[in-house]
């Protein structure tokens, strides 16, 4: 399973998720609030309140939406890909008005381009970045100085990191972002069916009680329960042993060797395609350290050489999204990835570029991939 | 654990759910999903559309509240207890107007009441009742007949079945009843995580696409993903593999078998319960076949009684809720409930309320329970 997450998952976090069940309302699960709170807040390097939420990734940008959207408020969205878009559609059915950026696919947002929609739209009090758009394996790598200009100008900073928290540096109350959404099943490899989020101190001055047009996501519902180590409806205890035990395993790497070690992994694969002679889709100077998007080869059955990769190698790599579904390829590097998933990868890559009749030095690519790695 | 949900998860059911990760937008996912929309389909009895959603039961009541729901539109909600009461407080979350039916808690709401309010409220055109309330132990008898007014009347019936959808009688399709909403980790025995929907071909008419209020809860996107065997968003994987087993468990079982032992086993609680001299909070006309309520006996301390009985015999039952919080106890009688289960929660009932100077006649209880169980 190399798609940009769900993410293979460890047999450790496998086994903790499989413990028999306990009552919500009791202290074992007491305990393990605390623990994931604890761990959490590691995660996202921030002493400002952190919930695991019972929903997909998008789920989380949905919650968030729902606190600080008002209907007829404008909210600056940088968009660069599907996510993105998706975040500003989210924006919409909450009532509120997506201030769209329009970013060239395959680029990144920059300071300067939200800075001038700041300057411009004095109304949006709220940006709304991704910092790793998945659909294009990009990476937004002025975040710390887009933070910069949402303290300068007095906006609240959202951040979606789901496909990079825990892959790459995001230290929230350090570089001044409000409110982070991440994924359970990505640099984390645990199951999907959790969104992590964080909300810092600021973020509150945002988020009224009862403001959001739900009851689900009502962040203040959330806090109320936290006093109690509860959260306020039956969550996926499950998935909380299983993030329990995913967070244990970020502790014992520690944030930042497992931030490293996915810049080194994704360094590895970008290595390996372009000693392919394949083309990468993202900008060289935002190229995302969880997820590889490539572009597909003319001329080439892409569909057929997954299909051989998964058949023949049991590797499972995914096509595009949106805009560039069909003209595009993504690696997902993320979670427990080592050396052994990236040379599995490439030597399937290999084998299934082969089968489709690409024409490439057989081996470049694993050769490359074995010089970064070493 | 013997709470109202999450009920103990069988061994077989937490194997199935520790499995390795699969693609969720892969064939062996598309299999998954054949396989738990024909069981679930057999769970609701219903030829519509099912989904398991990706959050708590109460999710899934946002969901359908997000779904059927315009702003400023009139829904009945018969309000009978804490959970009923929450449906109300969630129509609101979404710009609707609940017109609340007050039943007094421990009483159900009747068709007759249904009926009136339906020729009184004319331009409200959604009923949304509960079938079970968790919070009071009372089970809405007359939900075949509510369906019947809903038909006659022509409205769309939402029923909350949360806490006995599978425990209980609802063939959805039989009784003309339009959505239903159940929970995973109730009489199904799985972990908690996904709350279970399914929408009857009127729904339809009713639930417009983009009329929601959300993204992660419209179920058009649903309904249009379902073509392709997939989910809109990655759901939470694992849990689908705990919910197949589930169901295939139910369907090992049968569904009236299943109907039949939550009976019994509710049957022989009631039994032990007042041989012990205890007051029940439910009318008898309307007792739950999945939550037993207890009336707190005075000069009592449940508390410590609970507290007993979970340090000597490891037994977790769970106290009120909402106006009933510090009056009432409950124990949970679902999912893989025995006899076995219903011997060892009375044994340690009956050796807490010694402890807490409770006086009763010794084994009355757990002779009544094997009474009968016989």
């Amino acid at each position: 399973m190399m798609i940009p997450g769900p993410t293979n998952v460890p047999d450790r976090i496998l086994q903790a998720m499989a413990k028999p069940m306990i009552n919500h309302r009791g202290q074992e699960f007491h305990k393990l609030y605390d623990r994931l709170v604890e761990n959490m807040r590691y995660l996202f390097q921030t002493k400002g309140d952190v919930y695991a939420l019972t929903s997909s990734g998008t789920g989380g940008v949905e919650a968030i939406i729902a606190n600080v959207v008002e209907r007829g408020e404008k909210i600056i969205v940088p968009v660069n890909g599907d996510f993105s878009h998706r975040i500003a559609g989210n924006v919409e059915y909450f009532g509120g008005v997506p201030v769209v950026l329009e970013v060239e696919w395959g680029k990144a947002p920059t300071a300067a381009l939200i800075e001038e929609a700041v300057q411009k739209e004095r109304d949006a009090k709220v940006l709304f970045v991704i910092y790793n758009e998945t659909s294009t394996g990009t990476l937004t790598k002025e975040m710390r100085e887009i933070a910069e200009v949402a303290r300068k100008y007095d906006r609240l900073l959202v951040v979606d990191a789901i496909s990079n928290l825990g892959g790459d540096l995001l230290p929230m109350d350090e570089w001044g972002v409000d409110i982070v959404v991440g994924g359970s099943q990505k640099c984390l490899a645990c199951p999907p069916g959790l969104a992590l989020v964080a909300c810092g101190q600021r973020a509150w001055d945002f988020v009224k009680p009862r403001k959001a047009g739900s009851n689900y996501w009502d962040f203040h519902k959330y806090k109320s329960f936290d006093a109690r180590k509860e959260t306020p409806f039956t969550p996926a205890v499950n998935l909380y042993f299983a993030l329990d035990e995913a967070l244990l395993m970020l502790r014992e790497e520690g944030l930042e060797n497992r931030i490293a070690r996915h810049a080194r992994m994704s360094g590895a694969f970008y290595a390996a395609v372009e000693a392919l002679g394949l083309e990468l889709f993202a900008d060289p100077s935002c190229r995302s350290n969880t997820v590889v998007a490539v572009k597909n080869p003319s001329g080439v059955n892409v569909g057929k050489m997954r299909q051989v990769m998964e058949e023949k190698y049991d590797v499972i790599i995914t096509g595009g999204m949106g805009a560039v579904r069909d003209t595009t390829f993504r690696i997902g590097s993320m979670g427990i990835v080592s050396p052994f998933e990236v040379r599995e990868t490439v030597e399937a890559l290999e084998y299934g570029l082969e089968a489709v009749g690409y024409k490439f030095n057989a081996g470049a690519g694993l050769e490359a991939a074995e010089r970064a790695l070493s």
